[in-house]
């Protein structure tokens, strides 16, 4: 008996790695244009590498550009990069086709929904939050709350435990095979792989159920197993 | 002979006092909408209590305010009260009436402009450059730079270096007489007090050579100064 969906957030729910990208290229830009003595591609290609090297949750991002460009700390260039960060964010910023809808009709199929993200915990509210959608979600489960992140086990147990779910129970959706289905489908959910970001053509290997090109083909595999459950 | 104007930001380019209580009631108030279970007046008491003790820059008086009240970490409360004052302070930050026409008549005079604040350098640039106000300053100055802020005569001093002005030909202008006035006066600057913000009922004890009630009052003072020293 289906009783709950827990979903994945970046690439999931909303567009993130488009979103992301775009972001960081009008940064950079508005960084140059204020004065910051580089081409946009070599730009680009230092600050991806700072990404790699840091992790995209480091805090000092365009300052280590910054300095390895202009050899100092130059606070009116990080900052202008900074708040074209945040405009552009707060004005791209908005769920999938059909997300919100698809919400609607699996709350009204009495189904307890709630989301698992690797991330900071403000930063991943503030998304959900931004977006509108928080109000469908029990609970916002972050790798940051938990002190360990996708893929590791004990993550999604944790998830399941706070959403008060067994993992047949509970139907998974994600966009990575690696940090996603794969830890999901072992721990025994319904696994549900939606073709979305820049993972899409990640080699599968049978991990996932189902998968879909937009979220709101989910409304008809939790019909099917719901009905498929009662027989 | 003059050469140079240092401002204080905060309370004298733009209405700093009103704008982070706006911003700080809004923020409680959505708070309160996203189920923090207190009064209005009781929060504000709590949240200006922790303010008093964090200092203004401590990054989590909503943490500590919803703590307080709700004895837990509640991270759907807390982002709504951090992107409610975020998005206050974005549509309320603006100059004080006057400002960039008196900043346009100052240069055009062929003086040098900066600014020297006590603050975090990334959140007084962030006034600047959304205010659209930075091109004007040769230098900004913050006590994050220098490790040390206002009334310390060394940050003063620091100031003045960075501009390469010496006090005698600087004018200073700012709204505290504790922290901009008497500190700038005693090292020899001409002191501009600025009748702005909640300290303006301060009492001055002659520390200031002028007192205005708008920005724009400062062309005048700089041209009978300026042509004092000429003759």
């Amino acid at each position: 008996m289906i009783r709950g969906v827990l979903f994945d957030l970046d690439d999931t729910l909303y567009n993130s790695s488009e979103f992301v990208e775009i972001a960081r290229r009008e940064a950079v830009k508005s960084m140059i244009d204020a004065g910051l003595d580089i081409s946009f591609e070599e730009a680009m290609n230092i600050l991806n590498k700072i990404i790699q090297d840091k992790g995209s949750n480091y805090g000092k991002h365009f300052d280590d550009l910054v300095k390895a460009i202009s050899g100092r700390y130059d606070p009116k260039i990080i900052t202008t990069g900074i708040i074209t960060y945040h405009n552009v964010k707060v004005a791209l910023l908005r769920p999938y086709p059909h997300t919100i809808k698809t919400l609607i009709d699996l709350k009204a199929r009495g189904l307890k929904l709630g989301v698992i993200t690797d991330g900071l915990t403000i930063k991943q509210w503030e998304k959900l939050i931004r977006m509108g959608i928080h109000p469908f979600f029990d609970e916002v489960i972050t790798s940051e709350e938990f002190g360990l992140g996708k893929p590791h086990l004990e993550f999604f147990k944790y998830g399941l435990k706070r959403m008060n779910l067994k993992p047949e129970e509970t139907i998974y959706v994600g966009d990575r095979v690696d940090k996603d289905i794969k830890p999901a489908k072992d721990l025994g959910m319904t696994t549900v792989r939606i073709l979305k970001g820049k993972y899409k053509e990640m080699e599968d290997n049978n991990y996932s159920d189902y998968t879909i090109n937009s979220i709101q083909e989910l409304v008809k595999i939790v019909d099917e197993l719901m009905n498929k459950t009662k027989i």
